[in-house]
């Protein structure tokens, strides 16, 4: 062990919502660890334009100095993923993937969540670079342009409805379309086109994307491609330790404190669901930070 | 009426809360208005540190970059108070100061709230050069100072008790303390000075907080006085069309969705109540923004 090994406040995931709460726990003066990998966080390759007062923000230099904001008001961080969350008597023990051992009054779980990936060639390599997992967050970025959306469920035909306003010309590649009447009706009014039964085998470009070709053959001219599979929670953490998720049984169900089913475990940031959005992680980072704070501040003091 | 009069979306105030919403909800091409004056956000005389990957900010300079932002996006500005509010079959008519008439399909309310004022000499002149309404802002900015906060209540004495860890000598000026026995135990048992019974008759000092002068007399050197007598909510506008306020009777009462009672309605930040942090501001500002947006483009056209 190279550090303390006992924190008031542990906070799992270095994105913006960690981050976040790692900053107004640190400002309520209890001790905090950040436990996670900058690069992993859906920010790490994104730019910021919807953020108020940031204008133009790479991701990167955000999480760079929201770290170094944080570190400053006394945070620890430890670039290691946690392999083993247990509770024991109203205390967490944690055990990272270097062997380190860990215990904490009280965690707050903002590890975002994993977007579903296509898996093809050029996807990885051109994220940022045209491809996005969230047409809410970039479509503004392409008006004008053609662009192409990939996905069969409901999260695909709205988002291509939505890029039907923005966009010059939308494609939509897809399976069988698995959405409501309504928004099939919806799909068949607009412009977009439909490419049933196609699949992507490449997407192209160098520095950025140009193209995306199918695996008929067919190659579509496309500036930004748009990855709708839905997305799937990081959750095997927290279940483990009783913590309930929502409704939709894919996130985090935590209330307005941003506290989760447990006592003590909090939850902040794509973790609890959409809107995908920085501010809205922030703002759920903050509360949890506060909150977990004062909740550890509270415990008995020996725990 | 100089501008288009009736909108999809009209929020009302123009702090980090408002003009977030404004940018979501233009992002989702809704027309958008924001009403308010922008010198009246709490945090235009405030000096932010603690919002991630913003370093040092001026309240002033965040709030006109978020104004820039947001006109970008499409939002209109009009810097005028409401006078009047009425819904009218599920469109809401609005009433400015220079008798300019609105309409809109979805309000977000996001006016904060009024810190109640001590309303002595020197209080107003010296706002953010040393007179702070928020402990859990402002604290750390007094590292090893001599501090002063009046109030007389827990918010008072809780405060008092997070400066002792922080400033150097902390004096609590209170009427009769009304605070619970373990609060009053914890005061007793710190080294904050308390001065019952005495009233503040002046804050002095020209560029910055000196001194505060008590009415017996007495001079107090304090180089930071924080003012912690409650908040009061501005909820007339909101309560006249029915909006619930929250179990303290102080705020109006959001969901996660910040939506209020009343459909249509959504609230964000400061209205909302604690934490009154930036970061807090903005995250339920995002969230209400899209949803207004999405709920006014679910509404009927013709309204």
């Amino acid at each position: 062990m190279k550090k303390t090994d006992f924190y008031d406040v542990v906070v799992v995931g270095a994105g913006p919502a960690g981050l976040q709460a790692a900053i107004h726990a640190s400002r309520k003066k209890v001790s905090v660890l950040v436990l996670g990998k900058e690069h992993k966080s859906s920010l790490f390759r994104a730019h910021v334009e919807n953020m108020v007062s940031l204008f133009n923000a790479t991701g990167k230099v955000m999480l760079e100095t929201g770290r170094r904001q944080a570190k400053n008001f006394g945070s620890e961080f430890m670039d290691e993923d946690i392999l083993k969350i247990t509770a024991d008597d109203g205390r967490f023990e944690l055990e990272t993937e270097g062997g380190n051992r860990l215990a904490c009054k009280t965690l707050v779980l903002a590890t975002g969540t994993a977007r579903n990936k296509l898996r093809v060639k050029g996807e990885k390599e051109l994220v940022g670079k045209g491809v996005s997992y969230c047409v809410d967050c970039d479509g503004n970025f392409y008006r004008g342009e053609e662009v192409t959306v990939v996905g069969s469920e409901s999260a695909a035909a709205d988002g291509a409805l939505t890029l039907a306003e923005i966009a010059g010309k939308v494609h939509l590649i897809c399976d069988d379309l698995k959405v409501s009447e309504a928004l099939l009706a919806k799909l068949d009014n607009s412009h977009v086109v439909l490419h049933r039964g196609a699949k992507v085998k490449e997407i192209s470009g160098k520095e950025e994307v140009n193209a995306i070709v199918l695996d008929d053959g067919t190659i579509l001219s496309t500036s930004g491609v748009f990855i709708e599979l839905g997305a799937k929670g990081l959750m095997e953490l927290a279940t483990s330790l009783g913590v309930a998720l929502d409704d939709t049984m894919r996130f985090i169900r935590a209330d307005k404190d941003q506290l989760t089913s447990v006592s003590g475990i909090f939850a902040a940031g794509d973790i609890c669901g959409p809107p995908w959005q920085v501010a809205k992680a922030v703002g759920e980072g903050c509360v949890a930070g506060i909150n977990a704070a004062d909740y550890a501040k509270k415990l008995h003091p020996t725990l």
